[in-house]
Order: structure tokens, then C-alpha cells, then sequence
């Protein structure tokens, strides 16, 4: 019990690019497709979305990208981020295994999320963009935007669902001391929310609709664009660092991962993790398991098809060839919010299909007990999300146990639970239940996945 | 802006002990009385309520007293804590100042309680203690204590305010979630607690009764001690590992502060970060004026007077001669909870009234823009009761823009604002009001200090 803890790294030690893991595959990933003409979609196709710069990056072939010194500078405020050694739950658990996870809930936010927050800002204020929109869910990822948005003086306008703005109203005041405004989705401030609205005062909205609204207002403005929180090559390029800085700390401890296992929801923290670990697998250095986890209630890879489908519910967006459930698929109501998204992004995906990592699926009880072993023993109250990495590391550790290896199992805590702590209430009270999908439910959504004839 | 941001300790370099300032001073501290008698109290007038090392600590002479190794070892969950160089709230205010704040809401529970719930603790499981009860206003000293539990299989019980019990349900789900058992007070556990509710079933309760209900329990089971969160010598000796290591974290970078502000409420927070400094003054190594940040709706160094009082509401606790706004203060409800209370720990009221230290008191509207500027530049978001010490810290920046000084500011940003988002909607939908006191107001609580004849 009197080794180290934390492994730091300090701030001149933070890496100072980004990793793109594409020119290092096997095979390249199938390129996103124009939604009207299904030929693979060019730069312009997304030129009123993103800025120039972020539009390189997605497309981008390069090994690595340098990550320019007004957005190490932020990141200063709460990178390199600690990779701690869980003694305390090693020791619960009676496991000969060891448990590294990487915290990203040191940042502002609370997050993995401002990663790539803080350079979709930077970018966008590089290119004379004076405010971004965005769509926000449980609200780890507007909270992050608007935050980013404060240290460029940018605006920030999110249109946040319904139903989580009425039931979550801290999250929503933390998007304003960062100054950023704030809508319920649908909203009176497009035509679409208003048509909605009309039909139904108190609707709860969608993360698909409030995609739809922000995309809808920023396209409306030429120094106005709009961001996305995961999903996209140019998000899970900026996550990389939290791998990139693994490996350091790591390093300096003298170990490698035996198994590595991070949640999925739309792919960007466990990307930022996994993908520098993957390289450094692929180049023959380490020999890591790496495994998705994704909840039961919305099983992405592990239930979902590898197709062209689109990114959000209204089908605006480009073609991306995923593993989803079908655009139309509205998830059960799950804690955690972050991982209820129909698809998973087009990178893992296609890592996955390769056969290059694995997934499995774990129900929400299951993650909430080891949560609150995890409270227990180390102390944080992890968000929901990483419940579910949480919940893959005991069972590694319990299996461990019976078989007497000493594994090392290295897994991202990717942000704090205190705006969240409503879904431990209801655990605690025995309220929460395990929603397992029927193979029906998910051949109904498969339903609206469109037929690409050039694939 | 290309400095270092954060300075870090390694774990190797955490202090491993506690300053105890009394054979420091050029007086001795006036000694607690025993209630009844009026006669210094000795240390079986405190064995109901805390183990033996405890009250050894509170009355010691000695001026170090080493940190147990399992102490350390749960503080490496998040110790050594940060010191971070404001350079982005620097430029925002365009001062030639230098501002280091010393973060403590790195801790699991957010601020800097845990640094004495986790000795608190271990000195109880050490005598064979199986239980600690405790009282909680705003939660972050019943969330400490919960976790501090957690780390070594005490049970916790916490009487919770019972306004704030019904208000803020997250503070209370976050205590269970570390395995405490939480009641809200007026409670139906103790017969002081049903004889209230019976007056009235909808009585919102105070910390004041919530003491006495947490002391009642405790004293009818021998297995079961109490545990307090400021006030107390030991509570603030805890608290000096916050002090000694940003003395060292300040020597990395060759600096030493010209003003040190902190915010005082019990006080533990402000003689943790400043005893060590106070130290080093006194010692004639450096010349920091040292400053005391109050809120103008609980002026007790301002304009309280240095009385025998009482330490509860209900005058159960040996008297303590400490600045007082008298016992039957009830603070104005104020955004600030952890900051209402109508005394102050006894050593800080001794070296204020010794000249040692000064302070101010600051209205609250104040405190909260300076906490959104702060907010804005630094990235995270203060809980109400260091939004003094920022607004302080503010203050003499801008005081320094006037005069051209270069002057190093310190102070302690001790905990994070998370499950306080409630007071920031209030101050951002302009409802917020500044409270102030009047003459008569205070001059009616003072009758409640007892006329003390030794004195």
C-alpha cells in the first residue's frame, strides 16, 4: 500500500501532438459519402459546418499534428491529466491484478470532452467564426463547448434536450457562468422547433432534433458554425493526447496493459485512449487486449450492423459507413446519456470490423455496483459512462482472481459524476433496472439504415 | 502565457507533518472552560465526544506532529494538490500582480475537508471506535467525513439540515454513496429531534440543532464518537499540509507572497493555508500581510467581539474564547453555507486579536462576479464560500493595477462549486441580494455570550 498512486507528468513533459491513427491501418477507413449523390463527400460538403482547419483534420493522412501553443496553453489548465494506480480496489477486489485508470474528470467540465472542445474553438476563431452552436444531452459536452468558447470569446448558443434541460438545470447553469445561452429542444428559435412545439408544448426533445436546430442556425450565419463532441476522425484525433499521455506515464512506472478497456458511446474517449495504444500494438511493442463496452440498452457494436447510415436523426448529415442500430433508433432511457447514440464513430467502427479490438455489452446494475465499489475504495464518483469501463475492469480483475494472473488492466475514468448523481439516487434506491433490447426492437430500427447499392 | 500553469508535488515531496502554531506565538491561546465550572477544561471533559489522540492534538505544545503512514496513504488519492499561477485571470484584469491559487477541490469530496476527515478517522478506528455521527449544513463536511469513513469501515451517521437535506439532494445521494446513513435534522432518531417535529413537522431545521442531535448519539454509545469539521485546534493542525506544501510548491518556482487572502468561516481552510506562512513571517523569512475573508451577512472578526461563548447553538461544548456574533446568531441565509456560523476557531481569533493578521468583510454580490470572471478565465467554477477569498484576491489585483506593483498574491480557491450551481442561477438571474447587517441585529445576538467572571 505505499507505492505510488498518481503518476504525473509535468506540463513540459505534456505531449505536443495529436495522433491519427489512419495512415497506420491495415486497410483505410471507407470515406463518408455525399447524402444526395452517395459519392464519397469532399471538403466543400462540410465547409458550412466546419472550419477549414478541423474539415484538414478529419480528412487528414498525416501520422501526426501538432497541437499549436495557444491550445496547449489550455490545456495547461488541467493537462497532463493524473493516471492513478487503484490500490484501494485492487485490494477490495482481492485481485493479483494491477488497475491503472487515466482521470479525465480534472478538467473545468469535468471531462474528457474539452480535448476537443478547446481546439474546435481555437480553430473556429482562427477562420473569423464569432459563435458556434451545438446540441447537448446530459450536458458533459455543451458545459465543455461553452467553457472552450469562454477562453477564445467566442459565443456559445447550445440547444440542450428538453427534458434533460428541465431535469438537470445545474448542468445547464454551469454552461452559463461560462456564458454560454442556453435552449430547451425543441426551441422557439427555429422553425422546426417551433413546428414541433406546436404539436406538443411540452415536448421532450431528442438529441436528434436538437442536432437538427443547431445545425439549422449555424448554417443560417457565414460567421457562425458548429461543433460536434465525438463521432467525427478530427474529434478522436484531439483525444489521442489522453492515450499519448498513458504511455508516458506508464512508462515511467515500467509497465505495459495487458488488457485495455474503455466505454463507447460515440467513440472519442475510448479512441482517445485506445488509438495510441493500437499503434503501439501494431508496431509489435506491446501486445494489449483492447475492448469496447457499451451498455446493453444500446448495443452499438456488439448488436449493430457495420453500414452506411447517417449521423443523426433527421438524416441531414453525410453518410458514414458505422456500426449503428439505424438512424430512427431511439434508445431506452438509460443513466448514461453519453452512450445513447445510434451509432459508433466511423474509426472504431472500422477497427473493430478489422478485428483489431474487441466489445462487449454490460447492463446498467452491474455498472453501478462497481461504481460504488470504485467510490468506495478510490474515491471519485465516476459519471454514468464510465461506470461501464468501470464495471469490464472488476470483471477482468475478478477473473484474475480465479486464475492467478497478475494482469495489468489499464482503463479511462473519463470524467467525475457530481452533476450526475441523481442516477446513483435512484441506484441506491433500487429503482434502476436492467433494459435488455429484443432482437425485434433493434431489426425495427435497422429498418431506417438506407440502401448504399455502391457498397 | 507560456508559463507553467500548475506546480506540482510528487507524492514523495507531501509533508509528513502537521504545524501546530500554538508554541509559536508570542502569547499562549487562552484555554477552553468547562461549562459548568468555568475552570480550563482538561481532556476528560472531551472523552465522550473524541478518542484520545484527538484531544492530545488539540492541546498539544508540540510543534510538529508526524502524519500517520496510512493517513498518507489515503491523502495520495489527491495530495499533494495543486498550486496553480492565474496567468489567464491576470490578463483579464490587465494587473501587473502575480496570483497563485492553491486548489483543494481536487479532494473526492470536493474542497478541503477531507484533510481532517481522513486523521479524524483513523484516530477513532485506532481506539477501537465503530461509529462517527457528525452535522452538515451546505454537505461538504458530511460528504468528507462519509468518505473518510469509507477508506477505513466506520459507519457514519449525519444529521443533514433538514432545508438543505430537502434542497440539495445531491449532497445528501453523495454521502450515501460512500455508505453514510444521513438524517435530515430535526430528525425522529434523537427525543430532541421528535420533541422539534412535533412543534412543527415541516421545521427546516439548523446547524445549531443538527450539532446537538449528532452530540446526543454519539454520547449514548461508548463505541460511537462525534466528529466536528472547523473550529477545533485539530481541525485546523489537519489542515496545515495545505500551507506546507504550497510553501514548497512557491519555492519551485522562487516566489513568496506579498498579501495571502483566504476566506474563514470555522476558519480551518484560512489557518491551513496561512500557519505555515504565519510561521515563516514570524520567523522573519518573509513579510506577507496576511488578511481573513468574511461575508458581510456573518461579520464575526469584523464585528463580533472576542468573548467566552459557546461553540453550538445550544450550549452544550465547553466555552471557547473566540470572535463571536454571540451564540444564538442565526446567519441571514446566505449563498455561503459553509461561512455561517456565529464564531471563529479560537487560534484564528487569537492571532487577529494578537495583530497578526487582518480582515475584511465582503458583500456577496461581489463574491460571485469575481467568482464568474474567475470562472470565465481559470476554467473552474468556486464554490460560494472561497468566492470571498477570489473576490479579495480580485480586489488587490485591481489595487495593483492602479499602483504599478508587482505584487505576488496567494490564496485558496478550497473547493469546487458543482453541487452549488443553485447560488450562480440565483447570482445570474440577478436575484441575488447583498445582506447587511445592522447594529441592532448583532447587538441583540451578543446578549446570548455569558457573562464569563474569570475573564
Amino acid at each position: 500500500m505505499s507505492q505510488q498512486t498518481k503518476i504525473l507528468l509535468e506540463e513540459h513533459e505534456m505531449p505536443r501532438r495529436w495522433y491519427n491513427i489512419v495512415p497506420d491501418l491495415p486497410e483505410p477507413p471507407p470515406p463518408p459519402l455525399h447524402p444526395g449523390t452517395h459519392q464519397p463527400a469532399v471538403a466543400e460538403d462540410f465547409a458550412a459546418l466546419f472550419p477549414k482547419a478541423l474539415i484538414a483534420q478529419e480528412m487528414s493522412q498525416e501520422r501526426y499534428i501538432d497541437i499549436p501553443d495557444q491550445i496547449l496553453e489550455v490545456y495547461r489548465l488541467w493537462r497532463p491529466s493524473p493516471l492513478f494506480r487503484a490500490h484501494r480496489l485492487e485490494k477490495l477486489l482481492d485481485t493479483p491484478a494491477k488497475i491503472y485508470y487515466k482521470y479525465e474528470g480534472v478538467s473545468p467540465a469535468g471531462s474528457h470532452k474539452p480535448n476537443t472542445a478547446v481546439p474546435q474553438v481555437f480553430y473556429n476563431a482562427q477562420e473569423g467564426i464569432r459563435k458556434l452552436t451545438t446540441e447537448t444531452g446530459a450536458g458533459q459536452w455543451g458545459s465543455s463547448l461553452a467553457f472552450a468558447c469562454a477562453q477564445f470569446g467566442l459565443e456559445c448558443e447550445i440547444w440542450q434536450v428538453a427534458a434533460s434541460y428541465r431535469a438537470k438545470p445545474y448542468r445547464r447553469t454551469m454552461m452559463e457562468v461560462w456564458g454560454g445561452k442556453v435552449h430547451p429542444s425543441p426551441s422557439q428559435v427555429t422553425a422546426y422547433g417551433r413546428e414541433l412545439l406546436a404539436q406538443d408544448p411540452q415536448h421532450p426533445g431528442s438529441l436528434g432534433i436538437a442536432i437538427s436546430e443547431a445545425v439549422m442556425e449555424a448554417v443560417e450565419d457565414p460567421q457562425t458554425r458548429y461543433a460536434l463532441g465525438s463521432v467525427l476522425n478530427h474529434v478522436l484525433l484531439h483525444q489521442t493526447i489522453i492515450g499519448e499521455e498513458a504511455l508516458l506515464q506508464l512508462a515511467k512506472v515500467g509497465d505495459t496493459p495487458d488488457v485495455l478497456v474503455g466505454c463507447t458511446g460515440g467513440g472519442s474517449n475510448f479512441g482517445g485512449l485506445a488509438f495510441p495504444f493500437l499503434r503501439e500494438k501494431l508496431k509489435g511493442n506491446m501486445d494489449p487486449v483492447i475492448r469496447c463496452v457499451e451498455p446493453t440498452a444500446c448495443p452499438t457494436l456488439t448488436k449493430g450492423q457495420y453500414r452506411y447510415d447517417f449521423g443523426d436523426t433527421a438524416g441531414l448529415t453525410p453518410l458514414m459507413k458505422m456500426h449503428t442500430l439505424g438512424h430512427a433508433f431511439i434508445p431506452e432511457p438509460i443513466h448514461a446519456g453519453g452512450l445513447r447514440y445510434h451509432g459508433m464513430a466511423p474509426l472504431v467502427s472500422h477497427i473493430y470490423a478489422l478485428g483489431l479490438v474487441e466489445a462487449i455489452a454490460i447492463p446498467q446494475t452491474e455498472c453501478f455496483a462497481g461504481a460504488l465499489q470504485f467510490a468506495r475504495a478510490e474515491g471519485i464518483v465516476p459519471a454514468p459512462e464510465p461506470t461501464h469501463a468501470i464495471a469490464a475492469a472488476v470483471r477482468e480483475a475478478l477473473a484474475c482472481k480465479e486464475s492467478g494472473e497478475e494482469k495489468t488492466i489499464l482503463t479511462a475514468l473519463c470524467g467525475h459524476g457530481h452533476l450526475d448523481l441523481g442516477s446513483y439516487e435512484k441506484y441506491l434506491a433500487g429503482e434502476m433496472v436492467d433494459l435488455d433490447l429484443a432482437d425485434e426492437q433493434i431489426e425495427a430500427a435497422m429498418q431506417s439504415v438506407p440502401e448504399i447499392s455502391s457498397t
